[in-house]
């Protein structure tokens, strides 16, 4: 059953402010160390201390050179409600060591975020790693309480994006993806999160009604094995009649209509042989089904036998319900070798159009959902089969090849003095500075790199060649003239900068962007096998910074 | 810093049925088809058909051999509070095609939990393959919908309780562990879930405070390395006076006594060459730390290097403490090998204890907490280690080697005829029947086997010899005499059937149980390399009975 795309619970939700969509997502979703280092600060009065911090991850997730960036709009929710309560304040003073001040409780009872400021990519984006998906700036005891809730609600989101945008990739854009998951969900808002995030990735629909309620998202869901095994016999239909379509007649003992057909069907001479005798619970329930539905009627066809049972029972209450002038929808497959049944059925289907005459009852809908991820997907594409759509739960929703992403969030500036968090691995070394990044095109349309330079350099230009360096490998440089420049952060939250707040697009909105820009990627990157990674970069002024301040603050070693 | 044990938010809340911890946890919070499955019932009058379903899983997850039952509380505070509002119910309507009749949402309007009956295994116990977890018993309508929002419910708190009870196995007793996890889970209540469940499965305190605050979890957190980077230089430190701990007296330049005993500690002759110049940022932040927090202060030493510059700087301010009578808590490593600056920060200290004679300080506790997961720490106690408290975060809290238990929800009985659901796997058939569950202890107090028998069959008795068989495989069997008998299943909502409601107990109670329950196990069905099968069985009954059903109810094939 296909619900209507209803609007979201309230329309304007997008636009306007109205907090996080999980009402648990409080300042107190947070460390407690956040609340430590702010008293530290405050005790030492360097609280009001202006810091810049980097939200990136370093490595895209699923062995991939691409990450769709999700999670943003409730990072802004999050902020423009930002708020200790009274109950709040005194359970973290019941949390603190007792001797700790009662000014700085007073302190927390008066912070907001009306002075912090969020630049960041715009949300449904394709990016890389090291490359900010947001810059935020502000007193650095404030913006230090919004580290782990901006990096829990950036890290799941962007990563169930990505697992839905590569699960669409290989399904290719003629099936119809359904997220299934969330049975499986880690918790209540995984579900809830995996829904939005994967509709926003490149699905179509979610079987989670809360999740259609809250965003708008299509629903779909028809019936459960346990539904068929509910039913004992036909014998339990009490009210066998149905209005045809047009409301010209009533068929008054759609059961016996139904039966009639399923002996039709036995003597079409090439089935021949492949069913006997079907379940009589299965046809009970979908008759029933069908008789609720008559307008969407798909069955779940393998509780007992696809073949021998879910199929022949199928269609004969889908040539039932085309005598009263219904279009049956399809069937769903949840068991078995996908990829031969799929084709079985559809041979089977096309022998009853070409036996009966039925138009289009060949083409009916295969749906298939059990345990798919990209690997089974890609292993059905190969194999050949007749599914036109995918139901896909556990692997999906779970980001079960991979399970978490790792965003982190850098301290790259305070009071105007840049600084670098070093690591022996020198993947892990921050870049400092409050920077701005650019996105540069060539002439084919493809994004060519990615670039960091300082805030108050030029920006690359259209046109101009650009020196293009790697943050940390001296050798690797290209210079690179663009077709076209992209300015990738824009300003989310302004606080006190003066600066225009940049709308929150509706999720529809963002779901188009992600699919545009990965339809824009070169398509090298985007393979499943050996993709080449997209380049990160940084200017020649940024490299020759980094590796100053660098040598400043690493201790000098001593070979013993 | 450790925050005291709070008692939870509400200390009633564990006997109050006061609805889920997630307000998101409604009757919308499942999928489509309960309610187009609802309709057919209804429409088909068979919506208050009595039914039995159970809930349970079929593998335990990681490898291993016993998984922990998790989610019962807040699988009964949903139906406590399930009923369905007038705007969830025209969003239903406004999902369902529009010839779906008004008298379906009527029925709606009225539907609760009061005639469902739910019993279940207690929370915190260890489970098995197949023994359902629960048993949902009410009408065929109603118990649908619950089907979607339980299993979420139950599969990753169990799975995230299991992973956190298999951390604690391999740490071992001795060890502190600490959850880390909320930045990193699967969305805002994956990390508040997390926090619950990881407390219950036998972690000590979690960093999240939201979940401290919930459910009264120790918590713990000092500060990160952007705490660290945030300071320059000592020149920063304004007020450098602290108080001795007895109040006696005050020291007024706590910089110059920190410095005064980095020389002193650069002078030990076995500490020669170890380090020159320590960093002074980091001096700095740890002097700052240690003036809001003498009672408590614990440094993260790797910000620069570990040996050259975070220990030493440590050990300045930690002596500087110790000489106004506080007694610095330790330190936490969180990159490099851990193993051996663990032993080599060990060395350090207690170099330190034997020369400056200050008593417990080679005893300084050191935390560790870099991508940890129970490889990680198998590891670590294979090389040794000076580790006392172990932080663990992304591979606990979204179960990154196996992100999702696959619990199921099939029907068994309707009508009071009993059901099953078959399958070419065979361990997918389910066992019909409503059914009773029994754990058979032996002599030494081990549990021995599960057994299931029907409903109304004798309990197995203590002392008395009984037939225990593998559901599908006909020649495993084993006679057994038990020392004791165990019923599993006790009601927890009890509907109208007039029983008496279990109480939920608290979180610490269930907590107890589980590490209890995991002593009582024999060694290994515990181990983590190929563990022991524990045993799960039918009566002789059950067995004949299911065998039965199956051949009625499965297709006869036939060879071509």
């Amino acid at each position: 059953m296909e619900a209507k795309a209803n609007g979201p619970k309230e329309e304007q939700s997008h636009s306007s402010l109205h907090g996080p969509t999980n009402p648990m997502v409080t300042p107190l979703l947070t460390d407690l160390y956040q609340f430590t280092m702010a008293y530290a600060y405050w005790k030492a009065g360097k609280h009001q201390e202006r810091a810049v911090f980097d939200l990136f991850f370093r490595k895209n997730p699923f062995g991939g050179e691409y990450t769709i960036f999700a999670g943003l709009e409730e990072c802004i929710q999050f902020i423009a409600n930002f708020k200790l309560t009274e109950d709040e304040i005194s359970f973290l003073r019941s949390s603190l060591p007792p001797n700790c001040e009662d000014g700085f409780f007073n302190y927390l009872r008066g912070i907001d975020c009306s002075d912090v400021e969020v630049c960041a990519i715009s949300e449904g984006s394709v990016v890389f790693p090291k490359i900010p998906l947001l810059r935020i700036e502000g007193p650095v005891a404030v913006v230090q309480l919004l580290e782990t809730p901006f990096v829990n609600l950036v890290n799941y989101a962007s990563l169930v994006a990505t697992n839905a945008a590569r699960h669409r990739f290989v399904a290719g854009k003629s099936k119809t993806l359904l997220e299934f998951g969330l049975r499986r969900a880690q918790g209540p808002d995984g579900g809830i999160s995996a829904s939005k995030y994967c509709y926003m990735g490149g699905f179509d629909a979610t079987s989670n009604v809360a999740a259609g309620r809250l965003f708008g998202i299509p629903l779909r869901g028809t019936h459960s094995h346990a539904f068929v095994s509910s039913f004992m016999s036909l014998d339990e239909i009490v009210d066998k009649s149905i209005r045809s379509i047009d409301g010209s007649s009533v068929c008054e003992d759609f059961v016996s209509l139904v039966q009639t057909w399923l002996s039709k069907i036995q003597w079409i001479h090439s089935l021949n042989g492949i069913f006997g005798e079907t379940n009589q619970s299965e046809l009970a329930a979908f008759t029933t089904y069908a008789l609720a539905f008559p307008t969407s009627f798909l069955a779940l066809v393998d509780t007992y036998d696809v073949m021998k049972s879910g199929i022949p029972n199928f269609c004969a209450v889908a040539l039932a319900l085309a005598d009263l002038g219904y279009k049956a929808v399809g069937i769903r497959l949840d068991s078995g070798d996908l990829a031969y049944l799929s084709c079985e059925s559809r041979k089977f289907f096309c022998a009853i159009e070409k036996e009966f005459g039925v138009a289009g009852f060949g083409k009916m809908i295969i749906t298939a959902s059990n345990d798919l991820n990209e690997e089974t997907l890609d292993a059905l594409n190969k194999q050949g089969h007749e599914v036109d759509a995918f139901g896909i739960g556990t692997y999906l929703v779970t980001c079960y090849a991979q399970a978490a992403l790792g965003c982190v969030f850098k301290l790259v500036e305070i009071n105007n003095q840049p600084r670098i968090k070093l690591s022996e691995d020198v993947s892990k070394v921050s870049i400092p500075c409050k920077k701005r990044f650019y996105r540069l095109y060539g002439r084919e349309g493809y994004p060519l790199v990615d670039i960091m330079t300082g805030e108050n350099e030029p920006p690359p230009k259209a046109a101009e060649r650009i020196l293009c360096r790697h943050p940390f490998n001296e050798s690797k440089r290209a210079y690179v003239v663009p077709q076209h420049v992209e300015e990738l952060l824009k300003c989310y939250w302004p606080g006190s900068s003066g600066k225009t707040r940049e709308e929150l697009p509706p999720i529809k909105e963002i779901r188009d962007r992600c699919i545009r820009q990965l339809d824009q990627m070169r398509p090298d990157h985007m393979r499943r096998l050996n993709p080449t990674p997209y380049k990160v970069s940084v200017s020649a002024k940024l490299y020759d910074f980094i590796h100053f301040l660098w040598l400043n603050e690493a201790p000098v070693g001593e070979l013993q």
